[in-house]
């Protein structure tokens, strides 16, 4: 009688993803409606504020998100927004995102009479606090990376290039259900990892390679990121430690988010342990930031944010130590803020090696 | 004794299929250099009829036009220019690339005693004219282009969704050898066909259906642009006859492209063409744009446009119709303007069907 030997870390691997493509395909199935109706009406309780008694809006997020509708820029509209806006005297502008040119233009030919008020991210802060739709959104394009990751990371053991590595992941989101990818998928593997913002290229991933892949997908607009750092073949003592430091910071700032915390406060708590650790120059860059319409936006998760962070924000905690010679780590959740501490809505494992 | 029958339409495409791609390696592995260091006295030559004594570059795309040098938005540089800066009275900025609150945080932070002079498009006016090996890198990226098209197309008789045929065009322009996709993929198939910027979705492609693929590859930071539409199973008649109206514009577009020509008339040729045939107002965009290191920039070749194309110009000439009920038609070369006339960089096939 013959018996069939199934390799258990294989087996664990693919019940795994299976179970990570049908958590994707739940959320995805079940979105809940988004709040729109009444985002018009907060902004324009703003206005006064900002002193404007118009807001002429810009930016394409800002509109999606004030209205529910996508689309490129509007053009030749010239004509209805001046007559909409026949004597209003104070007209506020998205100085953040219209040039100069366009304000020079608006100004001398559009509302010659008009004075244009430069407001700055009068919707960008509205949108911080996103309704139990957009935490769906969010969740389901986080569920969808957790899944394709559970899918090809076995691959890692069979030397594919960065590139070739990226491109099945970013296939796999597509596969799975994104509308596409929050941004360019960076896989770094080996000496690439020290460089945090390395793009994929044509190096082999080898065994001794600290690989750091950060990526996200898009669903219904919303983005996801997330970032795992896997070690392929035997790691060296630095290598472990690397690991082990940056996976307790970013541990320990998920556990630091709640509503009220400040910014500035749960940078600190990651780059202590880091600094602890006696690699504070090798964490070169901030904890975090806001995930929504846009794959960064407020609010910055960062040293000198004295400003709070509120229930309902959508923030990432990303702390890495970077070490020519040694490669990267990079640990990065996307959350959302709970009044008690926060849900994280990225769920991979953060084991080290591939099985 | 037995035969082999290969079908003589498969091997056809076979051959092309490899003719193309060795013809994109040829070409990715010939690039000649750039010539970079004249291009700043170039500029120079034009800041006083503009009325600056500096210009302070902020566009990525003219930073490495300028220097041959990629990155992100350079940060935390503020000293470093304002020192650069002292003691100049008129500054230039970039102001269709500056926001609005850029520019006053600079007057008001940054050079509080300058004047700051608003310019438009100086660089992008002396990328029109492209060089040898920028000419050479828009070629390659047009004959990645075309080979990953003749590897994928016989696809389109196997009923793939619009989303997975353009994810195999990706993926195989990708392997081939292109940095990325110039824009996001377009396949429009059916109906779909008749919006001329529908994204590629879950639609499968089926028999009756004219499918427009608008895509293109980057090369070492250049762009190429490329559409073709392929008819899957029988054309009605109708569908025979937008193509051939189609083909006929395009082409006669095309010849007419030589150093001296205005935009303008070039649209015309093409329009005119269409306008006969009845279907002037299902021709609702303009006639091509210029392609380089952005996959849209100067000159625009629409009605309108005065200015006369030169030699050295790399434009498109991409006239099409779309008719609801019977789809869309678009075809688009990409070609390198010469001074009797211009040879084009796309040489993929226009054979109307997939074989």
């Amino acid at each position: 009688m013959s018996t069939i030997h199934i390799d258990p870390a294989a087996l664990a691997a693919a019940t795994e993803a299976a179970s990570a493509q049908a958590r994707a395909q739940t959320l995805l199935g079940s979105l809940s409606p988004m709040n729109v109706a009444g985002r018009l009406d907060t902004l324009r309780g703003t206005l006064e504020a900002a002193g404007c008694d118009a807001l002429v809006v810009t930016k394409l997020e800002n509109i999606r998100w004030l209205t529910g509708f996508t689309g490129s820029a509007a053009k030749g509209q010239r004509d209805a927004l001046v007559a909409s806006l026949e004597g209003v005297s104070r007209i506020g502008l998205e100085a953040d995102v219209v040039t100069w040119a366009q304000q020079r233009r608006w100004q001398s030919e559009w509302f010659p009479d008009a004075e244009l008020i430069a407001t700055e991210m009068l919707i960008d802060t509205l949108r911080i606090t996103k309704d139990a739709g957009e935490v769906d959104r969010i969740a389901a394009a986080c569920a969808v990376a957790d899944a394709a990751l559970a899918n090809v990371r076995h691959r890692l053991d069979e030397q594919p290039t960065e590139s070739d590595f990226g491109l099945e992941l970013d296939l796999m989101m597509r596969r799975i259900g994104a509308e596409g990818n929050s941004f360019e998928t960076i896989v770094a593997a080996g000496p690439n990892g020290a460089m945090p913002h390395h793009r994929p290229g044509s190096r082999e991933i080898i065994a001794g390679d600290l690989v750091v892949i950060d990526f996200g997908s898009i669903v219904d607009g919303y983005c996801s990121d997330m970032t795992r750092t896997i070690m392929v073949g035997e790691p060296t003592e630095t290598q472990q430690r690397m690991y082990d430091v940056v996976l307790a910071s970013q541990q320990a700032g998920v556990e630091a988010v709640r509503a009220g915390v400040t910014a500035a406060e749960v940078d600190a708590v990651c780059r202590d342990i880091i600094v602890e650790a006696g690699w504070g120059d090798a964490f070169m860059h901030s904890t975090g930031h806001g995930v929504g319409l846009e794959i960064h936006e407020e609010p910055r998760v960062a040293a000198g944010v004295d400003a709070t962070i509120g229930t309902g924000a959508v923030v990432t905690v990303e702390p890495g130590v970077y070490l020519p010679g040694h490669g990267g780590v990079r640990i990065e959740d996307t959350v959302v803020v709970t009044p008690d501490g926060c849900r994280p809505l990225t769920l991979a494992p953060k084991t080290m090696t591939v099985e």
